[in-house]
């Protein structure tokens, strides 16, 4: 089973850092596709949705990138495997709730997944580290390209993609970009480029997407309209946003280091040295912990970690990532016990 | 000039750990006397303090103990040595304060002192590290012995030796013991210890005696009764006290390793891991600190620090002594700074 596979489990993808990725964690790009001929996901039948996993997946394994995928069949899944496809971002929340029939894809890499009878019928998706909005884009492009070859999907002329939701009608279009941001929330001018953003039809959003809390000075950037814009020009303008706040943190953190040295320091040596000595650390804190320590790497105060070991933790030391890598169901002040563990062996000085 | 002596200075006295200093860090006793002839010291007149001072002093040099010690003379000393001085508890709050003529000798080893001119005309005092209550009354005894054969103290058949203020007529002697018990703050049984000493007329203060707010779940115990009880007593029955709160101390110590021992490493860890790495400390996070880090040297978790640094931590970090240190006088930012290098120098694997 592939959902206990050391290969599946592990979190390879993370270990290229990307272009820019002191600031940029990950990139990521998905398109909605409905097929012609079904209902909407939601309004399908049972039948209905059996004949559309089928075509879907007949579909997707035609791919050179999805071919030699092990189709993952999310009924058969346990609670626990469903939230750790989710925290990979690999399935979108809708499939963890959902009862129906639906599987995904994942490939080898990790970073490409194709979610069948979602919301909307197929979400393909590719996630890459770092900013590279183009090259994601590039591969989801052949991927769709790849796949209606073999599937007619609604579209109409002057809408574009037909989509579940009305908000992704038109290219059916999403990407996104994760960046860490704490010297603008230190020197308070977070919300001056939230508003910013926002004037440009893009979004703001905490890590975990729509609704989720900011932590850890974590922030989602995506595109908002989807409609009346082409694919090339979201993705452009995307990149051009992210290039101005990459600047703009890269300027808060020289400010930060002229103004307040000891003040980083301090904080940047505190929160390394509880995240490698704590006995217990919950989620939370250990979003915040990584932040300053992100930042002490950053302004090359903290030579002990590594980028890389910070990215692996941060998807690692999540609840369901946790109790798969123990192979057993843990509770909460078990989870804590565990995490905090994991991240000492983690940053350990020959680990690093 | 004895206040620039590094001798003078060192913390000796606390690198010789006494009887039970894993629970109890010092040891005070002292006696209150005033000389027959004049009035006390808040009434006399500038040439009658003159004269007090002059013969207190004369008394003073015939003593064993104070032969060789030099005089300080307040008036003349600046603030951060006064500061300093207080800091040792070497003279009384009110020596600080007062712009009499005042003096106060100190032995070689830290451990004896003499204030003259105090509220009192005579204070004789005598720290020891651990609990050592009978030796530090011996030892504050035959000073008391000595001096009086060269002056005549007042003393009243009915009432005892006459002090300044009345609670402490009578034998004039209070003693008390610094006691550190975070097992009995964390177990939530500090407040019926309170009351249990209060009942015996012992009273429990913060660590730096009357109206002193409690840090690092520090303690001092001193006896509240000086009159209608002798010497022996009192110190009999603060020694007795003292060795039953060490046992309740010990006892709560194994309850919280048997019931909670990850929640307890969680705390001494991350305290340690902060006093090691921290830019900026101040004192009172460095005393909040510093308990649960003498706690998991005592339970045992911490095998890289000594209780002896701690010690001398808990004193050499305080505001007047860091600037002795440093041969400077520091803004809070600069002392901050500078305590936070002090204590990662003194923990450094190779100072403990």
């Amino acid at each position: 089973m592939i959902m206990d596979d050391p290969e599946f489990l592990s979190c390879g993808w993370l270990s290229n850092p990307g272009p820019n990725h002191e600031i940029v964690l990950s990139t990521r790009v998905r398109i909605a596709r409905n097929v012609k001929g079904f209902p909407f996901s939601h309004w399908a039948s049972t039948g209905e949705l059996a004949r559309l996993v089928s075509s879907c997946s007949a579909a997707v394994r035609k791919t050179s990138l999805l071919r030699d995928s092990e189709e993952i069949h999310l009924e058969e899944v346990n609670d626990l495997d469903l939230s750790f496809l989710r925290e990979r971002h690999q399935i979108s929340s809708e499939m963890v709730h959902s009862q129906n029939q639906r599987s995904v894809f994942v490939s080898n890499d990790q970073r490409v997944a194709a979610m069948v009878a979602e919301e909307d019928h197929l979400r393909l998706q590719v996630l890459q580290p770092g900013l590279d909005l183009k090259s994601a884009w590039g591969i989801c492009n052949t991927l769709d390209d790849e796949i209606s070859k073999h599937l007619s999907f609604a579209y109409c002329e002057r809408l574009g993609y037909l989509t579940a939701c009305p908000t992704n009608v038109g290219t059916g279009l999403r990407c996104s970009v994760m960046v860490h941001l704490p010297a603008l929330v230190m020197t308070r001018q977070i919300q001056k480029m939230i508003n910013a953003v926002s004037q440009l039809g893009m979004t703001v959003r905490g890590p975990s997407g729509e609704g989720s809390e900011i932590k850890g000075n974590l922030f989602q950037i995506s595109n908002q309209v989807t409609l009346g814009v082409t694919e090339d020009e979201i993705i452009e303008r995307l990149s051009n946003l992210t290039e101005q706040v990459i600047e703009m943190e890269a300027k808060a953190i020289s400010q930060l280091m002229d103004e307040a040295e000891e003040d980083i320091e301090d904080r940047v040596f505190r929160a390394y040295s509880i995240l490698t000595s704590a006995r217990k650390l919950n989620s939370k804190e250990t979003l915040e912990l990584l932040s300053p320590v992100r930042l002490g790497i950053r302004a090359g105060l903290l030579k002990e970690a590594s980028l890389n070991a910070i990215n692996e933790v941060f998807l690692c030391s999540r609840p369901a990532h946790l109790q798969k890598k123990a192979g057993r169901e843990m509770g909460e002040r078990e989870r804590d016990i565990f995490r905090a563990q994991f991240i000492r062996d983690r940053f350990k000085p020959s680990a690093c």
